[in-house]
């Protein structure tokens, strides 16, 4: 087996699990944050600083690398962890989710997608194969099923459709997979906004047995309160003993809500998005840095964090920064963002471990409206 | 007295001299390069990063931080030390340089220069008073006298009206100049590309005595040999016992060639603008990292170079993040960047303090063909 993982305890007060997870890369605790570097990047960070937010294990998009720089490169660096020296863990999404929202032109049969590279729009294809194929050769430390990621809304006989290929697809990657020993394939529950979907989609994969489940198809525009009704009638189903990860959710009210309902793992691109917008979270909600009322302030971005943006820099610098276009606002903002988040589930976890997730939850949440 | 310059040797084999320049933030020897923070940021990188590639004092803009965030800005924020967190030493500009550059529509009188803003088209004007006057609220270690940088090609009338016209504004500079104990004022010798009028440009600056002089108006589109026969014969005839700052030069060769002539300073946005179009900088010369050449190829930019990128990444990999326009990519050819050429002073320095400057430059500049 690639990964262990460990299910320490679960809350008194709600469904929030603390938990260990070994991968070929170290351990860490969970629920976890984990930091998009798409293209074998996390925008504007380097490797060190990466790890001085706290970061443990980061994703990476097989999509991108496979059109650029290309998996063959990639191997032949040594693997991605080599290639863009990060020595934590590394978890791959299957491409799915880039083919299927990146690409107007996709066109799917059984075999895979048909697809248009954004690049350059050439002709490309991706199956079930394919996708762990070039995941293989990535090396990341957790891989992830090809699927496809339902849209929103999506009727019942397009999201059974759906979910049922990608069930066959989830078998095909199992069989495809070459290097079950090194790299953990975690399946992907999908079945759009149908609990009934969810069900025979978690019944499916598990079947599969695969060393870690995720929650695909949600966030992915459907109002908040629906996604948690999703999460509260699917993960309760799950395997206990294995992760379960919310795939593609990263604000701070949804990572609590998500770990309170038993969610271990995360990742999102919005604490380094946002911050090429000039906006950073902190505990009392948004702060929109690049907004003159910030000109003259020269307060930290949040008062008492921790990072060495608002150890050292004030607002008003890096409003500046922004404002002038210099790269290195984007760097500060995405190190306070990191930080934050990761924070964030740090404490959750302590929080977990002394039985007091819903209490500091709701502190959490208030704090942030 | 702002500042402290000890000369300790020439050395035996050039004109090549080896000191010691003290600030109100540290000493530090020359000749020395000085990484370019046009907006109060050296491109790209933190402070932390550009102490680790040995960066002892940094250039900022009067221009830009005039225009944007504004001088008040900054000295609310305790001045442009505190303001970006750069703990070593910086000099600032005057802005004329920039004025006369940036601007076509700029009307020069002997009060000033008028000028339009490159940001919003504004009205705006600089006098050697008001630039003085921005220059004492930034705060910087050294600042410079607002000047007329000559163009090239200038005619002789034309270079002896604009000459005797900044030497009439460096007498007003001195004048204006509200904090002598605190930040030295170097005057700046300009004169174009004849020989007498740059001697009498020594000669009008000496007269007003400055803690430092700077050789203003060459790298401007002459050829090199003509920028060497311009130094070699005007810095015979600047004062031995103070700094000189030969602005806007920082090629490797360009370097040498200078330290051999006597410069102790030197600044450019070679390093960091090179950076931006995948080029590093090497002792053989450049290397274009962004050329498919490197597309497979496993080493470091530089072989033996001490820098972070180097010790941690491939050409492989800084070109991917370069093709795929991450911003990372431009931090790790700007640290390398900056990291050869600080190197390189401090191995020039070595020579000279060895008395084998001729024969080092010699290696130097032979292996950079």
């Amino acid at each position: 087996m690639a990964i262990k993982f460990q299910l320490e305890k679960t809350c008194r007060q709600t469904g929030a699990r603390l938990g260990v997870l070994t991968t070929p890369h170290g351990s860490f605790s969970t629920p976890i944050f984990m930091p998009v570097g798409t293209q074998a990047t996390v925008k504007t960070l380097t490797p060190a600083q990466l790890q001085v937010v706290g970061a443990e294990i980061i994703l990476s998009n097989t999509y991108h690398l496979y059109l650029r720089p290309g998996h063959v490169v990639v191997e032949k660096a040594g693997g991605l962890h080599h290639f863009m020296q990060w020595s934590g863990s590394i978890l791959t999404d299957s491409g799915g989710f880039q083919v299927f929202s990146l690409n107007d032109l996709r066109k799917i049969t059984e075999e895979g997608v048909e697809f248009r590279s954004h690049l350059d729009g050439s002709r490309q294809f991706l199956s079930p194969e394919l996708a762990t194929h070039v995941q293989n050769a990535l090396g990341a430390d957790i891989i992830m099923c090809f699927d496809e990621c339902t849209p929103y809304p999506a009727d019942y006989s397009y999201a059974k459709t759906s979910l049922e290929r990608t069930i066959r697809w989830a078998a095909r990657c199992v069989k495809a997979h070459a290097k079950p020993s090194e790299q953990a394939l975690f399946g992907i529950i999908q079945g759009g906004m149908y609990r009934d979907l969810r069900a025979e989609s978690v019944k499916a994969m598990t079947e599969l047995d695969f060393p870690g489940y995720a929650l695909g198809g949600l966030s992915v525009g459907e109002r908040k309160p629906l996604m948690y009704e999703m999460l509260e009638s699917t993960v309760p189903f799950m395997p206990q003993d294995k992760p379960r990860y919310l795939m593609g959710v990263g604000s701070a009210d949804c990572l609590v809500e998500g770990v309170l309902r038993g969610i271990d793992m995360f990742d999102c691109v919005l604490p380094t998005r946002v911050a090429r917008n000039g906006t950073a979270l902190t505990a009392n909600g948004k702060v929109v840095v690049r907004n003159a009322t910030y000109a003259e302030d020269f307060a930290p971005i949040e008062a008492g964090c921790d990072c060495y943006t608002c150890q050292h820099f004030s607002r008003a610098y890096v409003r500046h920064l922004i404002k002038a276009e210099e790269v290195l606002g984007l760097t500060l903002i995405s190190i306070h963002n990191l930080r934050f988040l990761l924070r964030l589930m740090a404490d959750m976890r302590q929080a977990i471990r002394e039985d007091r997730s819903g209490d500091f939850a709701s502190a959490v949440l208030s704090r942030l409206q």
